[in-house]
């Protein structure tokens, strides 16, 4: 499994991803789902993915092929993020059907992978869009600032309820790492490290990002400051009225 | 979409469910997916469902016709609660092969319901077991004192962090209702009124139990406390460090 969650907020964007991804529990492995594109002080793409891991794989690589083939459109001379997730899109559908011509029927449960694209290119806006197995996709606006894909539920209402398109950046790297916390406890299959990049809007550059492990200082303390936080928390309520309990 | 969970904990047990379901979002309705049986000063038992709404409804009548017409072994004669799970796991499989003669392949997800069941009977200690749509049924124990069935990951993570087999059960109600609060906010499908009951261990009397609407004040309070409360903890968190922003 897999849990991915992309942000683009008025200050900027948030992509990150665990690294965890398995065939049966048996056989776990650690690898990427974070890829990135960048034209030098013109456009910077993030790509987050789950799903079906050798869809994902053929999918980014064709898209590798295609820049370094010149070939007509690709993810960096594409003119926006729109064309940059068609481009997606008609990859991962290609692929669906190459599965049908070997014989599989299509099926989007077991072949399907979804992916988060987002990013800037010069003189237009930040974007974000969530492309579908079927490769149709959706685009983030202020009222639904932030994607999940993989396992997402776990994690989702601790950002429903602190991640608004307003929120400070640091603020919501916080709730993020909350999120990926309370996913990674509840499910054995999504996994540390995580890797996390946050681009400022407008910068226009590549940031390092980072690879969080489970024991950094850090990410300990917020685990320990957030459990005991919440159990503190449900202490301060008031106890529940008499009729609750008979 | 239903939310149900059960706690058998050391001071008694608690069972809690929504009572929205639908059949596609415009056909939304209120059922009860709460049953009780009792026979007075004996047993207490409670019985929560999920799934597919005609063969929950098809099990309970079976629990009750059995009742009415004395046949040899029924949910209130039976020597115990292991027996009880054993009838629910007869009725529900015995539902779901009816529809393989109507000519249906078995298919548990479409047809299959889940059931949780607890209680006590004198001279017992208190059970809680969570039947499969295929019949057959696991028992909660210390380490694992909780079930949840239905919409249950975003109203995990909570009771993974604060509740366990010794925790109060008035911090428990306070984490139930949070994790109700916070499933209902994430899936529309799940919605109030909760109705709960909450078991003192060795009480042998049916608790009269409670539905809670959204807008009653404790409710609210809740809620609002809650809300609040996460958000002011993530910003007592530490800044994160340079490295995580660049």
């Amino acid at each position: 499994m897999t849990y991915c969650v992309a942000l683009n907020l008025q200050d900027g964007m948030i992509f990150a991803s665990d690294t965890r991804t398995n065939a049966g529990v048996d056989h776990i492995s650690t690898f990427k789902k974070m890829f990135r594109f960048e034209r030098a002080d013109e456009r910077v793409i993030f790509i987050l993915t789950s799903g079906n891991l050798a869809t994902s794989q053929a999918v980014i690589e064709d898209l590798q092929q295609n820049i370094h083939n010149h070939v007509d459109k690709h993810v960096l001379n594409a003119p926006t993020l729109f064309d940059v997730a068609q481009l997606i899109g008609l990859a991962v559908s290609s692929i669906a059907n190459n599965m049908e011509q070997l014989g599989h029927t299509q099926n989007n449960a077991m072949f399907g992978s979804h992916f988060l694209v987002g990013g800037q290119i010069r003189g237009q806006a930040p974007k974000l869009y969530y492309v579908y197995p079927e490769g149709n996709f959706i685009t983030a606006t202020e009222d639904t600032p932030f994607f999940q894909i993989g396992e997402s539920k776990y994690g989702k209402p601790i950002l429903d309820r602190a991640v608004h398109y307003q929120t400070p950046l640091q603020d919501a790297v916080r709730a993020v790492l909350v999120s990926f916390d309370s996913t990674i406890r509840s499910n054995l299959s999504v996994g540390f490290p995580i890797d996390m990049v946050v681009y400022p809007k407008d910068s226009l550059s590549m940031p390092e990002g980072a690879r969080i492990e489970r024991d950094e200082p850090y990410m300990k303390n917020i685990r320990e400051q957030w459990g005991d936080g919440l159990i503190n928390l449900l202490k301060q309520f008031d106890m529940p009225p008499e009729q609750y309990l008979n």
